[in-house]
């Protein structure tokens, strides 16, 4: 059952949305015990919904593009009557959510059916989902392993085909390296493009919501039911609509299409550095790009994020540090101390780095990077090795999704499995300019048609 | 010789543009001795821009709206071959502007005749322009008093009748309080409506530039010259348009106005609130209306500026502090070694408080305030008294100001001759919802035709 089979099955009436629905529930209760990926299983909203497009069917209305879709979100999406957890201890004293995020909103208009809630990083501040309060989210692919965070369990619920679609967060690589982990496909669009409406912040000038799903396909029908401006989203202001648009000239598909060096070789283990020339041989691309600023722009993500980060919950840092994620609440501290002059440098060099970012587009409509250093690493890894040097595995797998988040533009996570990974997937970024995403989706299926990138091994 | 009758004599050619310049620059010379208004004179530029009106009108092309005024600009504001001081020492050294600022491009285009660059405070950081390295700008009604600042040498040159037009900038009250200290008309637009390219800044967030005038007309020729947006601009991203756009239903000339008590009376003198009280009158204005958090505003407004300025000038204040302001250089320290909570508290807030100070215009199209809670002080003055309490003088100048440009509304600043000045001018703030600048035109218009509010006393 994908994205593709179940819309098929509801739109044809082969199967009704209230089946799909149960079995959907009855595999994540009989699989999620090994996984870890639900934190909450909504099922009685979800036979719900699913009863309403069955309605709709039986009075012959049309239906909408995601009828009968299950999908689940990261736990940081508002869900009317359920507490937002955000993956943390402190909030299950907050309210339940008086309605819903308008992204869940959105995918509720469009016919999907919400099965639950996910397992995440705590306040979304981490790559690995080792979560302290809720437990480690596990890679279906072997469960050993971790899945990759934040969106930990937005990644493995669609690996571990629990449902075909998920919502994710991503201020750092937070869609992207579960993506790339778990062997799922993910979108992080345009910085601004999506709502953020009704979802659990982290860090109010990077944050990007967006899916994974288990094909191309279904990252384009769920980004295209969840896209349109929203005049009371708290990151409306940040829009800045300057997309340099590129002319299609040349390449596969049409498409202008370089590979990132560098830096992004530099942290690259061999089979990452394998996944990005598989894509590369198919996409036809040759040539090395180079990307301005990287490390410099990993540095100035970092001094924002523990800045923004730590002071949205500073009271409760003061008050309860005792109930905050281990693994990461001596960073929320720092941040907040970091002297305002290193927050205000980092932005201002933020600006200038869009500039050059941006220029890069005049060249290339898309630009194949790989999306984490190494495959999944061992649960409770404190180290891992990328090419004879050490480096701490946690804040290592957001090494090469930092820097591209940090400029805003729109990326695919396409999954790809080379040789020497001992049969776990690994992902490549496929980067286009600022509100193309539609350049990264044509990239994406272009590897998804030719077999390159795929959901299975 | 003011605005009305320079640019009725240029166009009816009673005058040429030329002789209306070299009066200007003799005025000037014969009088900066004494007010210090002036850091450089530009008389060949300006000759030159005079005779090139003079020749449109000897070939009979029809003359631009602001053919033939006189005008200087804040020493901030580039002017091609000469360097942008910024009231500093430090810039001494950086090397003349390759062209001129925008908006100096846009009054050249509409016939302006730029005679000089003005005094002002460090970098913009102060209320009363005794700048140390240039020497103190002095009030022209009592040369022993101070001109307000930041932009002290715009409100004294015209003040003074040196030129009928200058530019200044305005962050926390640096056009409104030298307006309101020297008896001249200002307007600081909506925060993001004048394009800041080719300026020297001082706080990213929150800088804004104006035209400080003779006469309301003044104003808004300036202003009519100058706004539009400009691509390359550094602060456009800022815009928001999302005006409250006022209905007019009632009150003089069909606005509904409205008095600020609470917090703008409690900091105002006597003749402050006499200013206020005269301007209420004619304009109609019965009701006390209570702007929110003020002195929160204030707060975060000096939080966000001490961040950003001190972040700015770090490089020099670690290598030649003694270079600076002593007044100012302390503050700038202790502006970048604030922790980065508090300036991202204090932008969190500005985005609540400034939802909140809009929705006030749904009800009100302008309201009313003191500009300073006194008028102008001796120069050197340490403490000055409001309502029995000592203040700092030279912070105390922006209590009034501040918050109202921390929320980016437009305000006018409007010169009245109120009882118990020994004289002296003060003014008092017309403020309207964001892009609204035409009401508070309105408004000082109705206040300069009955005759409240004018140049002279």
């Amino acid at each position: 059952m994908n994205t593709t089979t179940i819309l098929r099955a509801v739109a044809t009436g082969e199967r009704s949305a209230r089946e799909v629905c149960d079995e959907a529930l009855a595999h994540i209760e009989a699989s999620d015990g090994a996984i870890n990926a639900f934190t909450e299983i909504t099922a009685e909203r979800a036979r719900a919904e699913a009863d309403a497009v069955d309605a709709r069917r039986a009075r012959g209305e049309s239906l909408p593009p995601l009828a009968g879709l299950p999908y689940a979100v990261k736990n940081l999406f508002d869900i009317e009557g359920l507490t937002t957890l955000a993956g943390s201890k402190v909030n299950q004293g907050l309210p339940a959510a008086h309605e819903d995020a308008v992204l869940v909103q959105r995918l509720q208009s469009a016919g999907a059916v919400l099965v639950g809630a996910l397992n995440m990083d705590e306040y979304a501040y981490g790559f690995t989902t080792e979560n302290t309060h809720y437990g480690p989210t596990r890679n279906p692919r072997d469960t050993t392993r971790i899945a990759g965070g934040s969106s930990g369990g937005s990644g493995a619920a669609v690996a571990a085909r629990q449902v075909p679609l998920t919502l994710g967060s991503d201020t750092n690589g937070s869609i992207r390296v579960p993506a790339s982990l778990c062997g799922a496909w993910g979108l992080k669009p345009t910085f601004g493009r999506l709502s953020r409406r009704g979802t659990y912040p982290f860090v109010h000038s990077i944050d990007h919501l967006g899916p994974i799903a288990d094909s191309v396909q279904g990252l384009a029908l769920a980004y295209d039911a969840m896209q349109g401006p929203d005049a009371l989203d708290p990151g409306c202001h940040a829009l800045r609509v300057q997309a340099a648009l590129p002319s299609l000239r040349q390449g596969a598909g049409g498409l202008r299409i370089g590979v990132l060096g560098g830096y992004f070789r530099d942290f690259a283990s061999a089979p990452a550095r394998a996944a990005v020339d598989l894509a590369a041989r198919t996409l036809g691309a040759h040539d090395e790009v180079l990307w301005p600023d990287a490390a410099l722009a990993r540095a100035a993500a970092f001094i924002v994020t523990a800045s923004e980060g730590g002071s949205l919950h500073l009271d409760d840092l003061r008050s309860r540090p005792q109930d905050f994620e281990p693994l990461s609440v001596d960073r929320f501290i720092s941040g907040l101390l970091q002297p305002a002059d290193w927050y205000l440098r980092a932005q201002r060099f933020r600006r200038a780095y869009r500039d050059k970012v941006n220029a890069l587009f005049q060249d290339w409509d898309v630009l194949i990077a790989p999306a984490t250093p190494v495959s999944a690493p061992t649960i409770g890894s404190e180290w891992i090795e990328i090419n004879g040097t050490s480096h701490l595995c946690r804040p290592a797998m957001g090494l090469l999704t930092q820097p591209i988040s940090f400029a805003g533009c729109p990326v695919v996570a396409a999954p790809l499995w080379p040789e020497g990974t001992g049969g776990m997937p690994i992902g490549v970024q496929l980067i286009a300019a600022p509100w193309n995403e539609a350049l990264c989706l044509r990239a994406a299926r272009i590897l998804e048609e030719a077999g390159t990138a795929r959901m299975e091994q």
